[in-house]
Parts: C-alpha cells; sequence; structure tokens
C-alpha cells in the first residue's frame, strides 16, 4: 500500500473544498452538470480516439500498481541468484533445473531455464533484453495514458467554459443571468484543470516512475542470469546486483 | 475494426452537442460559417505550407489505418519463421527457395530470398535494419501530420475569434449586437480546440503507436531471418519472437 | 515544384480575407500600420538577435529549397552506384578513375576519389560521414529559423496588442475610441499569429523534411561508396540503396 | 554555502514587496487565507499523488544540497588516485589494500576493494558505471520533484483564482465587493506563479546541476580506478582526470 | 564583431518606441518604476535561486562571445595539423616536440604534446573527448542561462501586472485611475514579454550555437590528433577536417 496515492487526492479535493468554504461558496455550486458532461466525456471521447480498448482497459487495471507501489523485490531476486550462483559454481548448470521451478522471478526463471537448455550467452542476454524493453514499454502505456487524460481534460475543459460564456453572450439583456453564468462557465475549467492537475498528471508520473522500478528490478534479475552464465564470483554478482538495487 | 477508433468521435462530439443541450444553447447556434471557413481553410493552408502533397495524401489514407488498426500479423510470423528454421537445419538455406514464395511478411521474405542467394548475413542485418527504419519513418508522417493539425487549429481559431471580436469593437455603439458578436467569435475558438482535443492530436497518437506496432512485428521478422542465417536453435528462436511479441 | 508551398499561404491568407469578408470586416482594417512595425521590426530584432548574418541570409535563400523541394535524385545515384560497382568489379578500383568525373553527386564522387587514391575503407567511411554530419547541420539552421521565426512572431505581437491596449486605458474617458482601439489592438496579435502558424511554423517544419531527404540522400551515396570499397555484389548493394530510398 | 541559494529567494520576494509598496498596495492584502490553502494543500495533494512518501522526504532533505553546494572533492580525489597509482605501479594491487581504508570518495574506495580481491576490469566498469547511474537517478528525483512544485502550483493557482471569480460572479449584484473579490482571486494567481518561478522551478534547475556535478566526479573516481586497473601512467592518469574536473 | 548581435537589440527597442509612437503614447508612459523593480529584481531573484555565483558571473562574461563570436580558427588549425602531420612522418613523434609550443590551440597542442610522451592513442582518445565534453558543458551553461531569463522573465512580469490589476480591483470606486491603473499594470507586461523575446530567448540561442562551433573546431583538432597518432596521410586528414569544417 503506497499511503500516498490515497492521501494525495484527499488532500487536493480538500484543498479545492476548503477554499470554497473560505470563500463562502457554496458546495453546491462547485457541481455543474454539463461541467461533469463536456470533461468527463469529452475527454473521455478523446482517450478513445487516442488509446485501443486493450490499453483503455490496462490503464485502469494499472490503479492497483498506483495504489499498491510495484513492491521491493530485488533482495529475495539477489537471494535467489547467489543461491543459484554458488549452485551452478559447485554442481554445474545442470544442477539448476531442480532449483529453477522455486524460483519467483519471470525474467530470472526464464533465463536459468535457457541456460539449463544449454543456450549461448549472447542469445539469452538478447532474449532477456528484448523481453524487458516489451514488458516496459507496454506497462508504461498506462502512464502515458493518465499523463494524457492531464493533458485533455483542460482542454475539454475549456470548450465547456466557451460554450457556457456563448449561453451568457446570447442572453446579455438578462443581467441577472451574467454573474451566475459566468460561474457555471467556470465550473468546467475548474474541473478540466483539478482532473489533469490533482490526479492525472501526478498520477502518470508516478505510475511511470513504478513502472521504471519494475524495469530495473528485471535489469537485476538479468544482470544475475548473466552472471551466473559467465560464472563471476557470486560475491561480485551480489555485489553488483546491490547496487543496481541502491543498497 | 478498431472499436475505439468510431467510438471516441462519436462520444466527444456527442459531450458537445449534449453539453450545449443542459445549457440551452441552441444547437444551429453551434454553426458558425465565418469559423467552418477560418479553422478548415486556415488549417488547411497551415498544412499544405507544411507538407509535400505526397504525405496529404498518405496521411488521409492513413486513417485506414486508424479505423481498422494495425492487425495481429505476429503469430503467423513466428509459425512461419519456425517451419523455415526447422527446414534450414534439415536441409539447407537452399532448401528455403521453395519455401519463400508461401510467406506473406515482405521483410521475411526479402530476408530469406537473401539468404539464399548466400548474401552475408551482416549484409542481410544491414538492409533489413535500413528498410525497416525508412518504413517506419515514412508511416509515422501520417502521425506527425495529425498531431500538427491538432497544434496548428487551435492556433488558427484564435486568429478567427479575434477576428471575430475586431467586428464587435468596431460596432460597440450598437449594444445589441456585442452579446451575439463575441458568441459568435468564440465559436471559431470552440472549433479549433474540438478539432484538435477531440479528434487530431489523440488520432495521431493512436496512428503512432499503430505504427510502432507494425516496425515491433517488422523486427520481429527480422530476428527470425537472423536467426535462421545464424543457425539459433528453432526452439530458441520462437521463445525469443515470442518475447518480442509479448506473448 | 512543390505545388503545396505555393497554394498553403495562398488558402492561409484567403480563409483570413474570406472570414473578414464573411464577417463584415471592411479588409482595410485589417491593416494596422503599428502591428507591421511591431511585428515585423521586432520579430526582425529578435531573429538578429538570435542568428548570425550568414544564417538570416542562408534561411532566406532555403525558401528555393521551400519552394521546388529537394528533388528526387536517388534513382540517379543508384543507376550510378551499380555501374560504378560493375566496373570496379571488372577492372578494379583504378578504373573507376576515369569515372568519376561523370559521377553528379558530391559524396559520391569524394567517395569514389577517395578509393581510387587508396584510403583506408574505415577512414572514408569516417569521412563521408563527417561530411554527411556537418551538411545536414548546416542545412538544418534555415529550419530552425523559420520555425523560431514561428516562436517569436506571437510573442512580439503580444507586445503590440499590449501598447494598443495602454492606449486605450490611457483614454478611457474617450468612449468613442475604445472600440476602434482595442480593435487596433488586436491587428498585432492577428499578424504574429497568422506570420507563425500560417507560413513561418509549417514552412520550418516542411524545410526540416526536406534537410532530413537531402541527408538521405548522401547516406545511400555513402552505402554505394562503402559497398564498393567492400567489394559486396552489385545486385545487393542496388536492393539495399532501394530500401533505404523507399522502393 | 552556496550564497546565491540563500540570496535568491530574499530578492524574489524582496522585488514582490518592493513593487506592491511602490504601488501603493498595502503588504497586508498581499495575504490571502484561501489562496494558502489552495496553492499550499492543492500542491501538497498533487505532490503526494505524484511522489512516493520517501521521495518526498529526500526531496526536502534535498534542500542541504541546494543551501550549501556540491562541494569541490575533484582534487582531494585526484591526490588519492595518483597516490594509489604510485603505489600499485610500484608494489602491486595488493598494496592497495592498506591505502583504502584512508579513501573518502564511496566509489574509489569501493573500486579498489574489488581490484584487491582480484575482481576483472571489466567488472568493476560494469559494477561502477551502474551504481554511478544509480545514485544519479536517485539524486535527480529531488530536482523534478521541485520542477514539478513549479508545474503544479501555478495551475493549482488559477483554480483558486477561479472559484475566487465564481464568487464574485454569484454575488454580482453587490458592486462594492466585484473589486476586492477579483483582487482576492488574484493573490492565488500570484502565489502560484511566485512559488513556480520565484523558488520551485530554478531550485529544481540548480539541483540537478548539482546532482550532474556530483555524478561528475564520481565519475572521475571510476577513471581512476579503471586507470588504476589498467596500469595507465599516473601522470596520464592525472591529467586525464583534471580535464574531466575543468581544471 | 558580429554585427548581428548589436543590430539585433537597436531593431527590437526600436520596433517598440517606434511602435509607440506611431500609436501617440507618450515614450515616457513606457516607462514604469515598479516593472522595472519586479521584472529586474525578480527575474534576478530567479535567476540567483538557479544558478551558482560562477555560472551568473560566467554567463555576463559570455556577452563578450555574443557580440564578437566564435572566430574562425579552422583554417589555422588546419595549416598546423598539415605541418605536423608532413613533420612526423617525416622524422617521427619525436620531432613534434619542437612544434608543440607554436601551436595555438589548446586541443592540439595537448593532444600533441600526449604524443611525444609515447601515450597510447586510445588514452589520447579519451582524454580528448573528455576535455571536449567538459568544454562545451561548461560553455553551454551560458546559454542555457540566458534562454532561462527569457523564460522566467515573463512569468515575473505577469505577478507584476496581476499586483497592478490588484491595485486597481481595490480602488475601482476611483474611475478616472482605473484606466492608466490597466495601463501601468501592462508596462510589467511588456517589460517581461520583451526582455525575454527581444533579447534573452535568441541570446540564448546565438550563444548555444557559437558553443556548439567551438565544439567543432575542438572536435577538428582532436581528428587532427588522432590522424597524426594513427599516420593517416597528410592529405586525407587534411580533407577529412575541412569537410568537418564546412569547406
Amino acid at each position: 500500500m503506497e499511503i500516498t496515492s490515497l492521501l494525495g487526492p484527499i488532500v487536493g479535493v480538500g484543498a479545492v473544498i476548503a477554499t470554497a468554504l473560505v470563500k463562502d461558496v457554496a458546495i453546491s455550486s462547485l457541481y455543474g452538470t454539463s461541467a461533469v458532461i463536456i470533461v468527463g466525456a469529452g475527454t473521455a471521447g478523446a482517450m478513445l480516439v487516442g488509446y485501443p480498448l486493450k490499453d483503455v482497459i490496462f490503464a485502469f487495471k494499472s490503479l492497483g500498481l498506483y495504489l499498491n507501489g510495484p513492491g521491493h523485490k530485488a533482495d529475495a531476486l539477489i537471494t535467489d541468484v547467489e543461491r543459484l550462483a554458488q549452485t551452478a559454481r559447485k554442481d554445474g548448470f545442470l544442477a539448476l533445473e531442480k532449483e529453477v521451478e522455486k524460483v519467483d522471478d519471470v525474467i530470472l526463471r526464464k533465463g536459468i531455464r535457457m541456460l539449463v537448455d544449454n543456450t549461448d550467452p549472447s542469445v539469452i542476454q538478447d532474449v532477456l533484453d528484448a523481453e524487458i524493453a516489451m514488458l516496459y514499454e507496454e506497462e508504461e502505456i498506462a502512464a502515458k495514458f493518465w499523463e494524457d487524460i492531464g493533458a485533455f481534460a483542460p482542454t475539454v475543459g475549456i470548450i465547456g467554459a466557451v460554450l457556457g460564456l456563448m449561453v451568457v453572450m446570447l442572453n446579455l439583456q438578462d443581467q441577472s443571468k451574467i454573474g451566475p453564468g459566468i460561474a457555471a462557465a467556470f465550473i468546467a475549467t475548474i474541473y478540466g484543470v483539478a482532473v489533469a492537475n490533482l490526479f492525472a498528471l501526478p498520477a502518470g508520473k508516478k505510475l511511470k516512475r513504478f513502472c521504471h522500478h519494475k524495469k530495473v528490478e528485471r535489469e537485476i534479475a538479468a544482470v544475475g542470469v548473466m552472471g551466473i552464465a559467465n560464472s563471476v564470483s557470486p560475491k561480485v554478482l551480489v555485489e553488483r546486483m546491490k547496487g543496481m538495487a541502491g543498497h
């Protein structure tokens, strides 16, 4: 559980509500049906134009990663690699066959299996690198999705605001409606800017960082595999992996 | 058929119309001849300044890719490469000559043909890499074209809005025309922002993603060719290609 | 002749004039002496601060490239390389000496001459790569120049608009001048945005693309030289060059 | 102590206060409770959405680096490397074991220890490169954190300003409140823009530069380790490190 | 003397003054004490937050480079390298010892000295590359400094404008002061935008280009050193250096 991911939106929305209270704006006047429609459906439309369905679904699923964080698998990974490296040193690569099923990490397991199958190390490196790059690319799409919501929501909000101002301008003769009309037009602006800046843009940034964290852990696993394949001393290998993990 | 590509613009335009309805703006007042002229012809002018005719035509043709998606040829490709790799292993490269005509993928066919012609593998690699890079560059232009429409439409819309406000300012004495005049000026803003954000910008993003997808499939084909050329074991080769394809 | 380069500005300016006509703005009111001064001389000042004289002159000369396009020399180039490669194969590098004077392309001629002089292929590669990079860098400056006009014109236009609004504000008591004063202030905005978006920015993009096209043709020539130097088979060499040229 | 880091905010805030004094704005009217809430808590909310707790804490700790500067360890480092290189030349790598504990720099100590342990030089290079990259990435996050405050504060300030303008619009009938209401709405804009431009954005830039400085010093240490490992002459090694340090 | 560097600011400021004259704004009303304070001191504050003192001083010293241009040392450099290469060819590297003191260029002198000292060519390459990269990085900071002034001046100007509008809003009852008050508020905007767009931003661009020019000349020197070290024929070496210099 990444506590800031829950706290952040609460603090942000709380700040808007508290400001309204201090300024004596009725909270109810912060709600606008048309603003919900234009910012909600308008941004949804833009995102459907921009992303295939598979990515849209994946982006919403990634809110789990946003809330829970990427976890910290580096320590377990390093322990696993150390044990495997020592086994390989003592009993040869074939002895890894029994161990490989207990390995949790996907990259490490895949790499060790190829090693057991006597695959050429440079091929293993290529396969693992390509897989890590591909996984990172896929996962990063969710981050871009939320950043794009952050890019489109405010501009779509402007469409709503301008539509609201058009209403005012077309009915200028009714002076009592000018003030409330402009106020209502502003709501779409607030929604667009708030959705973008209090959630979508920073959430995209956090997701990008979490994706990067996962990629680094996969790279540590790949370094472990290659270290075993090249018979690097377990001590040096562990030190190198710890360096990459920031210990 | 990529369903979101059809749904997206409908949801986006629907949001604008629904907002107008909720706000009691007559739908007819959303239409403005001068706004159509300035945003339509103005943006068209900018795009003609920015792109040679060949690219303009290609960009509109690419709406087919936007609507249909890039397809999923990776599986067929991997099956083809596996079969070719086994043939090459059993009967040598020359045996690929009969097989090569059945191959659907352009890159794979070109690479295998060069292999059959006994071309040096490093030359094959260079030729395929250059071709993949060139194709990606060409195809990505359509994505940039739509992103540029998204960049120019709102600024051109501003020209229309300012022209509209000029009319109002030159006729300030006629107070009954101020409101409708400003409202009319806003329409060009809405058109510019809507064209950009509800279609052109996100469609450009989706096209870029689809182009990338096609590039990855071509790279998988090239990896297949090089794997066969370097006599990599079919099992490992398939695993590597599947890794790149995200299986 | 690149027809879009002529058509684009006509369509763009036509859109502005048509909009003014539809909106019943007298075309004469689109002209403003002060707007011409601030956008014209102000942007010129910014460009002189930003670019040495040599680049300013070169940028205006590059309007020829903008209008005429980069041409399509790839086919002639490939024919030349094929002939040279066959001569080299049959009669050795020295036989190229008679042929080299007939070669049109600068890079190809330079490379073949070095080959005739018995220069080490890796040195030839370095020399040609450095030259191609340098030429591209020089030529791309014109594209950046026009893009920078597109960046500075609108902000300089804002200075003009604010100056115009200052006049209005300093003479608020004369109400009959408010409207025309604001309208006049807007003209500088229109000039700045129109210069940038209807010409300078997209023309910079097109020039960048044309520079890239010329670079690719030079790279094809360099690949041809290196292919001859490394005795690649003419057939494979032609195929590779065609791949790079997009045939 | 980096004197500009203390002076900068004083000069910036001083400029705002002096401007208010010259313009006869009571300093007290520069304070707004609601502006403090929306810009303070709103930006805090955005930053919590965007950064895990660990990074938030680290970003505030990095204000120490901002205030004190990165120091100048290069000279001491070069002296250390020169001494170690001469020892290694005279007495072999094992003789470095006694010296290594006196070494201050983490990268240098780690590298020399691996050398003493007879680790393969290419492995040492990989380990040190990975560690330097990881440390830089971690430290740079603080710079990005402050730059993001600079990105979010003004947009969150806009939410406050629009909320303030809504209050005015909902109470247009009370004309005496229009002026002060708009003035109050502006305060949130000033806070957002001032926080971003007078502190957060430039402080992020300075932190980025300081992180880069620390990375270069670590790279100098790594070059020193590799120079010793490869028995480069101490004189040449010192010259190279001085070149990197800008002496 | 780079004539455009002097002419540019004159033309830019002249355009502003001419516009004011044409618009019948008294030149004296373009001056605002508070605008000078907020844009001047405010931007200064931001720059002190963003840059260590050493960089601030260096950035102002770099105005000399802005005014005088980077010079054209390439021809002299190539002549020097040609002479050195011929000496080395005839009499060996040691014969360069007498020549090296006459060499003007720092990189060339340093490289030749290392050659005379019998340093390994790959080490010379590393040392020169690191030095060139470091020098470029240091010099480019001045360019970034001016670009950052261009980024901060307009936003700081907005603070001044909003402060000015606050004064107006707090004194709405005195209608005679509204116009002049808003006009005064606009001055800070003009100062910020003008400082940025008529000088700081484009001057930063020109400085960046000049820094690049100096880097290329240093790279030519390094190519010369390496060519001598690797006994490349003087004729080919000169051709290569001329290619890099754009002859």
